[in-house]
């Protein structure tokens, strides 16, 4: 939908020394992050390894025996869906990037790209029963927390330099929504002292979480009284 | 083709509380998807794995002893492409999303995506000759079967709210073509109860099936009486 | 470039029972094409393993002696490169599509996501210095024979199919200059002899012709007299 | 914003033999560009390995003496990441290709693709602290080096065939600024010695480098006295 547009470079005057890059540089900013995610999400079956067996040993039992893989799989699969769901819905509402906002974009993806690895921690971990479990959860959902605050940042960036917005954005309500934000870093924090207590309960409201954001989502300055946050994925 | 769109969100009575999202979210759908899709299908490859030799041993027969692994992949690479035809082909036929219709097809895709992982299990157990043969099998085609009721259940819910349906999609003639669907169900119950008596046949089974889906195709409400299907994949 | 098209579905009376597909489809084709090499090209770095020492081994060494997989690597890289723009340079000749040609398509590509599979062969077997090493290379040349074959038969098919191509294209013409297409399997036939008699210079003669092909190119329709192949990838 | 455009092969006098490609071709080179670096730089994840724990030992323990591990992949990350931005930028500039052009990005391709091979060899030898630390921090920046040279020579290459640019580029300008390139060139030479000197310290400067790419950026000819360097990314 933005094929037709010309590719203006704009200099607003309260931006200073800061340049404006052209809307086209958002729209490839958004496929290459789109690729890189599909990638990212993709990956996470190598944390699905084929059980070596010793001889007479069930297929079926070391299969069955390996659910943390599972649950962790399934688990990250959703968060990353929900992640770039979440992404995809904040770069709607940007129409010019700068290298700063370029940076936490690729922290962002840094960050995501980086899932398939605790996953992969805490298949091999959650059942271990001692410290360990705890510290493979805990790093897990300590991941989570960082990307909850690079994408806070980001669009804390974004809200601060309004001459990015698309022109449909309302800055007002955006900013009034920001402390919304917040929530999902509560949770994560949560969930991190939850995963010293009881890892595999930690990965079960690590997957509610996920499940509750694929219905809710993050505020956005869109909404209308009459289509409540209709535009906003 | 959708370039050109303008970006409506749309709200109709009787959806009530869900929201719908606009075409542009089902086009960005369709790309993760297809991007999801390749790379999974490309992952493949690390099943073909290169034989550790013993001295003096020849490296044909190492290849030729591997034929199972070779025999999977063929079989998954197959399957693999005619799920992202099907999937493609509904797709054309949606025009608006719902959380819940990204919830379901991210079901699909991690599933999907965990085909790579079954086809390991088959390539490495196939020729164990024991129970172990037949479970890996019969979890392959457990997959298969995930993976046709959660593409039956997609379109069971798009069916089910037809404001989310391209205009031109004839949606009493959709309707009746879904039991077709149940084809794909029975067929892939019937792989799984064949694992169990001979792997090797309901491998070649499964690869069967991908060939004549490859032909044939899942029902769609385009159908004309003049042009039989044309425009589905 | 094929964004403004309408998207129509063409039954010829010629084709009879065969089903035209539209040229959204044969876009999208090439679309999952393009995902599908890229990966691939990319997993080839899964081919460079990184040494794993003795106490007092030399790193650099280890790194040096490791040459046959740097040399399979930039070998394969150069063949899928070149594939990519030959398959690209067929594909813009090419409206509309069938359920055959996409199975053409999908043998294709299945042979192409092999590529580092048969890479990480000749890495390892190269120097082996004895029977294994021939197997190992003529194996790598098998494949590129079997892509080579795969290629021209679908070149094949659409010529006999004349209304799948872009009205653009001489079909005299492309006729007329498909036989250059055995020149290929020739080459590919005389490499899997070699392999045989010195697999090293198999390899070198493999990257030899991919380095041809990247200047030289699959024959067309479109040459005209006074832009001898401009169009043509 | 090419979607509009027509097809044009150009075929100027100066350039002789040498075809031109058309304006389509730099598009779909720029979007497999655009595919493999995602894929690569997705593919660091895998330098992050679970560490193999030995009964009693910490989990924590064993992932923070991992750190090379991860100080290499967020060095390599943003090493790509500006890779890609400036790839993109000089792409932006490029009109036409030519097979000279498209074997050049290649080559440019496949180091870039290796990025994730010598981060690898970087996280597992950094901290041996003999000399094979030194040769892996050194084939890491050695690594780099050709990168650089690899980018200078395709930009070279097209400033010398100015019909390969787009109209509004100013060619003198841009090959004034040609002699900045060289800078990357010269860091990258000091880099590998520091390599040979202190390897952490060298690690640290090649992010630094990095992280000053991606604020700073390569020259361009479409500097305008007013909006210095806006258009390029």
């Amino acid at each position: 939908m933005t094929m037709g547009d010309s590719n203006p470079t704009i200099q607003t005057a309260d931006e200073g020394a800061q340049r404006l890059l052209s809307h086209a540089d958002t729209v490839r900013l958004e496929a290459l992050s789109d690729g890189v995610i599909a990638v990212a999400i993709t990956l996470l079956v190598l944390d699905l390894r084929v059980p070596e067996l010793e001889p007479d040993q069930p297929l079926w039992n070391a299969l069955t025996v390996n659910w943390p893989s599972y649950a962790a799989y399934v688990t990250s699969f959703l968060v990353i869906g929900i992640l770039w769901i979440n992404h995809h819905s904040l770069f709607r509402q940007i129409k010019y990037a700068t290298r700063g906002l370029m940076l936490a974009n690729l922290t962002f993806l840094m960050l995501v790209v980086a899932i398939p690895f605790v996953t992969s921690l805490v298949s091999k971990y959650l059942l271990e029963g001692n410290w360990n479990s705890k510290v493979a959860m805990a790093t897990y959902d300590g991941l989570a927390l960082a990307i909850a605050l690079s994408i806070t940042f980001l669009w804390a960036y974004v809200l601060r330099r309004p001459a990015l917005l698309e022109p449909s954005v309302d800055v007002a309500a955006a900013r009034k929504a920001f402390p919304q934000f917040s929530i999902g870093i509560a949770v994560y924090t949560v969930l991190i002292v939850l995963a010293f207590i009881n890892p595999v309960i930690a990965l079960a409201g690590t997957f509610g979480v996920a499940l509750y954001y694929c219905f809710e989502h993050l505020p956005s300055g869109r909404s209308k009284p009459d289509e409540p946050d209709g535009k906003v994925l």
